[in-house]
């Protein structure tokens, strides 16, 4: 997925589309994913992301200290994290409470993909 | 730090200078870090992290499932760690041993600046 | 490694009062926290975890090398992590879906409370 | 919290070999590994964290709140990672200084093995 992600993405022409104000997705299928609200603070926060991967291949393009590039690899990581527990939170108060709500064997398995999801972050 | 980075990156013209094939800096002044030699290889993972955060940004305008955001999170996170650990292998091999080869107080301060960098790479 | 270490270091010695089959406090006022069932699995996992770190402490007063003793913190630190997602796992199941099934602003207070957990875990 | 449980825990009934102040080994044939000389240190750290882990089986066995248990696990993987740092730290200063001074091919096999034992840590 990581490979396929890179040959589609890699391309220089790439983000014009990523960030749209107003996907036709969004406007007739209005979806109920529990992040759907912050949308804009998400997408916010991956482009500064992405803004900090950009200044890592100039550090490494400038000759930049090692130990300097280690400690921008850090905050990069850091900001990738906290978006991954926002998107986490939301997920909880939303997918998960509405499974517990709805009752039957939903809650269990949302559950565990939970689980599984914050168990892959953690190994990062 | 952060937030410069991100003003002055965020803009969709800006990563061309970055990737061009021999910067004027290092035509004229090669420099000892650690790193130099796989340079290219490094532009390469770090290009390849950017597309990833690409496709997130992707992901998230068109409202995909939460865990499966969480997971390319996590395939960015792991990508980036391993650029984290490379660096640091050579600067271990190239900037520490020099400095103990060198002998002298450089040593100490050299293995306290990685283990420091270390640190953060582990607490985030 | 751990395995055997386990054997060893489970055994006898292990601070009796804390396998108490029914202590006072589960007999008159049961709990309803989330991993009261799987207790028994958990002190096991937990007292396996302190045979590790007797494991540690052996290890450097027998001058074991440096990277060896690493590798036996990584796996304890394993441990610790699988534990504590073993946990949230229960406490996501039981805790935090009563608090979507009782309604009102329990479920919002809980999930933040969780989700700090979870990035205190990340964090470390 | 950590302290009082250490107080209490790190008391008399804590395995006596372990804390021996000469073993056998040290004795006739001190080794050169980095930690040697916080050796005692090293050894106090440690029942610290065996302290805190007999305060997690205390904790599950009292039924304390789920999320009070988390936080205490953070506080032990935390600790022992910054244990970690610390044998690593004296690792590089020694064994991998050394390895620089000596020359020859051993340099590179060290730091291969260093960073591999960092990425352990990184991926816990």
């Amino acid at each position: 997925m990581e490979d396929a992600m890179t040959t589609t993405e890699a391309g220089a022409t790439a983000p014009s589309e990523t960030v749209a104000e107003t996907s036709p997705h969004e406007t007739h299928e209005p979806t109920t994913h529990g992040y759907h609200k912050q949308k804009d603070e998400h997408l916010k926060r991956l482009r500064r992301i992405e803004g900090q991967i950009r200044g890592l291949q100039r550090m490494v393009d400038e000759d930049v200290y090692c130990i300097d590039i280690l400690t921008q690899v850090s905050a990069s990581t850091k900001a990738l994290q906290s978006f991954a527990l926002q998107l986490l939170e939301e997920h909880l108060r939303h997918c998960v409470a509405d499974a517990a709500v709805k009752g039957g064997a939903e809650i269990d398995a949302k559950v565990e993909e939970a689980t599984k999801a914050i168990g892959r972050l953690l190994r990062t």
